[in-house]
């Protein structure tokens, strides 16, 4: 259609000499594509977007050179993406519209980031994660794999505001982060938990359990959770869903016996 | 002035040929809309604004085409906005800047939505509603009359996430949610109640009842409410508040009187 | 770069014959600037930028003139910023991506506001002030000097949505308002003190107090607050923290001796 006509690029799009695009790329009206910017193949870009956005120093610095960016193969990026040199965006990642990431931010292939969300750079998501709309990503957060965060949360960063000390907050694989939660700096939150809604979360949650309340207390362990409708357990998620996962069709079980190594080498993931 | 000539297509703006424009439509530098949208006459669309986003089938169907959008008579869409094909914006609704409207949402005439709100589609909010700034309406919410939602709060629609379960907030007529509310998936706030600012709601709220607080707790009628000014109640709101309501200028209760049917034949607005 | 090239005014931007131009201005592609903006030396206008937004006044009335809009010198609005006729925005004041400003809004220089920050008009900001993403400032608000204002913090206005009752917040200078933080109509916060992250504050704090929860209660004095990493103490931040504030490199106190006159004249700083 006019304003994304897919595998094209749009008259209206103002793209660097300097950036390297894949085949049956797209790119929308009114986009900007900065030096340096690499689009693999099949990616789609919606209009109004900027990527390779300069990073400070290039309003100081003369001859300032743009970092890489990295757009992966058959990504799509909704209208609106403003993403800085010198990160690395996956294969098939989505966004929603008027994402912003900022410079050294990686995420992972298969993970989709919402509409509004902000992410503030130096940080780490891994594969197959969801963060919702309008989630706030402090720097310094690492983030796993099979990881969600729902709308409004925050990940912070200053443990005593204003400092300079920046302690990131870890999200650890499978774990479930409830809207408007807020997490606070240097917070370790375990594999396969469950942030409820709300929570202020001030300490390390652990593995499997399930966190309430400002502050957060811990309520129980997620397999406590049963189902209104069935009766039955739906903690651990990865048990119980599959919609957009590699394990769809086949269920987790089956799938991470496939598997030959673990998913990821990384204290995110403790050995249970 | 030279971004928004009132009455004028500006000559930036990308409109389709298959795009439905009624008398003096206002079109802004750089707006985008697709195939399929209907504006009627006397809309305003702010500049930069995308109209008839199409849905996600675009990008895996080769012969797409686009549902219908249709913007109502003296519409204003402010800077920025994102209306998805396929919803229904009614006559003299208001936006404010980069609002984001998905599929299948239905606004009924005379309604706001505020700077930054982000209504995720498949929902339906009646007339004279007002949503604040940066309010997150999740699908299947069923929003009624005259409906007070203020900043940040968030209407959830996912009871164990993640899962494949819906279940959509019903807001009844006359309520009034304060700001950073969120409301779990399948509440009922009820008519002429009152949501306190940073409540976390996840039981049904009673008809002109006040509840507050992480749990939210009952805390009073509505009719309890006193103005520190004067002493006098406040609450129903119908009954002391007026500006940019159909009965401005005669109090509700005269106007209500001139009202043949129940403004809206619904179960939000069970009968007293 | 090809959308924002320093120093130059991008082919595709629109700017209006009465809009007025200091030396060595940028403004980015796609930037609309309206009538009556002046844009002082060295200033920087990311692209995808409206300044000079009209006021609702220009939809209804025939001969509308556009109030005039200040940025200051050197200022560094990033793409996407909207700021309306009739503010001033102050010499080396810096916004983030996304940023709403709406009429008489007054913001002091050097302060920043970051992404997605919407600042309803009607308020005032004082210089080295620090807005951080996504912050909420309602109409009437009045923010003092050096004050630091994390993510996702709302200043409320009215006292009994709705009303036609607009009661600003007032937040003294040197104060901190952690992330997710609510706080009331009519609220003061006091010179130096700290809300913490998702506090409810529906009275006002007092000078060098930390307040916490929903609602809000008093914990400490700021004094009380001790580093984890060293055992010192860490507030007032003033006294310990530097980085982009006019007495860094010689200390607060050496640089408050160094000052005539009270930073501001003004009953937000009340005499000690």
């Amino acid at each position: 259609m006019d304003g994304l006509t897919l595998g094209k690029i749009h008259p209206t799009a103002i793209v660097s000499e300097k950036a390297v695009l894949g085949t049956s790329v797209t790119i929308g009206a009114h986009c900007i594509v900065y030096d340096n910017v690499e689009i693999a193949d099949g990616a789609v870009i919606g209009p109004n977007s900027i990527l390779g956005e300069p990073t400070a120093a290039y309003y100081r610095e003369e001859h300032h050179e743009n970092a890489a960016l990295r757009i992966g193969k058959g990504a799509l990026l909704r209208s609106g993406a403003i993403v800085y040199a010198g990160s690395r965006i996956g294969d098939a990642v989505e966004f929603g519209h008027r994402v912003t990431i900022r410079e050294r931010t990686e995420i992972g292939a298969h993970s989709r980031v919402g509409t509004l969300s902000d992410i503030q750079g130096y940080c780490t998501i891994g594969p197959y994660s969801r963060l919702h709309s309008n989630v706030h990503i402090g720097q310094k957060s690492d983030i796993g794999n099979f990881v969600w965060i729902f709308p409004y949360v925050v990940l912070t960063n200053d443990p005593q505001p204003p400092s300079s000390i920046l302690q990131g907050v870890v999200v650890e694989d499978f774990a479930v982060i409830a809207t408007q939660a807020v997490i606070m700096a240097g917070v370790r939150i375990g594999h396969d938990s469950l942030v409820g809604a709300s929570a202020l979360v001030n300490k390390d949650v652990e593995a499997e359990s399930v966190v309430v309340g400002v502050p957060a207390r811990k309520l129980a362990s997620v397999r406590d959770i049963k189902s209104v409708a069935t009766g039955e357990s739906v903690y651990p998620w990865r048990e119980h869903f599959e919609r957009g996962m590699p394990w769809e069709g086949m269920g987790y079980e089956v799938w991470a016996g496939t598997q030959r190594v673990p998913l990821r080498a990384h204290p995110r993931s403790a050995p249970e």
